[in-house]
């Protein structure tokens, strides 16, 4: 099979032996592949890829058809459309994912969609929903929110009747944002906006001061994002006084079973909201696999609203 | 009534109208009330009370009998032995409590013990159990473990399963430590025992960096008390690897049924645990209400094992 090769910091297209699905696990006939952050750490060697996982092929998630199944693997059939989160070697002509992590394509999605939908989707509905609880009639306050995982997030907790607010930093895509639900806001300044009973931090330390002034009692700080800086000073006492508590997460390292659990959390609250078009993924531009150089430039270059998928 | 009462930050014992049971309370005929660090912060105007509860009385628990029931009360009899929780004005020879904070007094308990229970117990029942989620087989660092709290967090969490770590700075109190269950330990270098789940911290900033060096993956941080200092530089990048979070709370500020509901986890959780003599309220000296200042003195020298209790 073809894939996405890391070579020397560079990307380049190899052919590599075709994956064979082990017990428990499903061969997909790729067909489209979303871009993250995340592969462009790995790209540059700063994020090699969890053990299990191929060491130079990226790709944190993928969309495709079933076209074998490993032994006692018996979730899906072969043709089945499916999606997942993987450790690594989505952008590829095959992968083999555990039929555990695998969730069934909606409907009415197309491949460029279905491929762009699990990484941010899954992310977003873990940390706003699994992990910081958010509620009905609650306010959550989304920094960041342009990128992937602010957009998913915006839209799920609308749908989840909560009110939203997304601080976006580029002027030309605050209208796309507030389309998608959200009062949008500038950067500066967002805690005369609050006080907000959830944060979704994809940006980092240099907020952590104004976010725990900005929470109302008992909130909660989901942070899955750095960009900005790892490092700030925490107040304990104020998060005391606020009855607060702070979150950080990360999806990609954890135990199969983990991931699995998240899988069936989006698959039963989230993925009946893109049939019934509550919910939608957001897509900026696709590339054909052989331009996967093409699409990691226009990733980093940013200044988008929607992912980068890569079609095979 | 006679009352422990703050005149120009010094302890007096004065004469106060008797309080009229409202609506749903209870007049109580106080036989024990506890002392707790936020008394010496009030009696220093550090820590005014909530409103509601008196301002000049201090005393943020209380055990005795029911001596009168306001409208609609009905939980109690009069002469049953209960203790709550207050928002202030414990030290006094009556009190009004809602009877949705009361608990029934364990019959194994004598008052001093009662009168020291409510604060410390549901403290770390709490910051242990209800927000940390601490599980059977779990290990637990407790800082501070020669603490009311800590000393109630160590008995609560080995009831439940859990393994006791415990840092304590004064060497003269470590062997009664160890005997409530807990493996004892110097505060220098606890990351070396770890890694731990659930993490109490007593103690505050200082210990923040080493907290999440000595946490397990999914591990949590409880943080109730800053005596050692507020603010620290907190790593989101480690707290997002380890998939960590980070709680902050106080009992006193919440509203009535956040109280209440937290003296029924505690009723039904711990309550039972006094009786079959599993676990116990350690009490280091008693003294009369007419000698409060001496108590607070006492409390506020520290270098103890338990509680200081008001009798009355």
């Amino acid at each position: 099979m073809r894939a996405v090769t890391i070579r020397d910091n560079e990307l380049v297209i190899e052919e590599h032996p075709d994956p064979v699905p082990g017990a428990g696990e499903v061969l997909i006939s790729v067909r489209a592949a979303g871009l993250n952050g995340a592969d462009m750490l790995q790209r540059r060697g700063l994020y090699p890829a969890p053990a299990g996982s191929p060491k130079d092929i990226p790709g944190l998630e993928l969309a495709g058809e079933v076209a074998a199944l490993g032994a006692g693997a018996e979730r899906f059939a072969i043709g089945d459309r499916v999606m997942a989160i993987v450790g690594g070697g989505g952008q590829a002509e095959l992968a083999t994912v555990h039929e555990r992590q695998l969730m069934p394509v909606p409907g009415a999605l197309d491949w460029a969609a279905a491929g762009g939908l699990p990484e941010v989707f899954t992310t977003a509905h873990d940390a706003v929903f699994t992990q910081a609880e958010l509620r009905p009639g609650e306010r959550l306050l989304v920094h960041g929110g342009a990128g992937g995982v602010g957009t998913a997030a915006i839209q799920l907790a609308r749908a989840a009747g909560a009110q939203v607010t997304a601080t976006v930093r580029s002027e030309e895509l605050r209208a796309q944002v507030a389309e998608l639900g959200a009062e949008v806001i500038a950067p500066e300044g967002f805690s005369d906006y609050g006080p907000f009973d959830v944060i979704l931090e994809l940006v980092g330390a240099p907020n952590l001061a104004e976010n725990l002034q900005a929470l109302a009692g008992g909130g909660r700080i989901a942070v899955i994002g750095v960009s900005a800086g790892a490092k700030g000073e925490l107040n304990l006492l104020a998060l005391m006084g606020k009855r607060a508590r702070i979150h950080g997460s990360t999806l990609r390292a954890r135990p199969l079973e983990e991931k699995a659990l998240a899988a069936r959390l989006l698959e039963r609250e989230a993925l009946p909201l893109f049939d019934s078009g509550a919910v939608r993924v957001p897509v900026a531009e696709t590339f054909p696999l052989d331009e996967a150089a093409a699409a990691y430039e226009r990733f980093a270059a940013g200044g988008k609203l929607g992912k980068i998928v890569l079609t095979v």
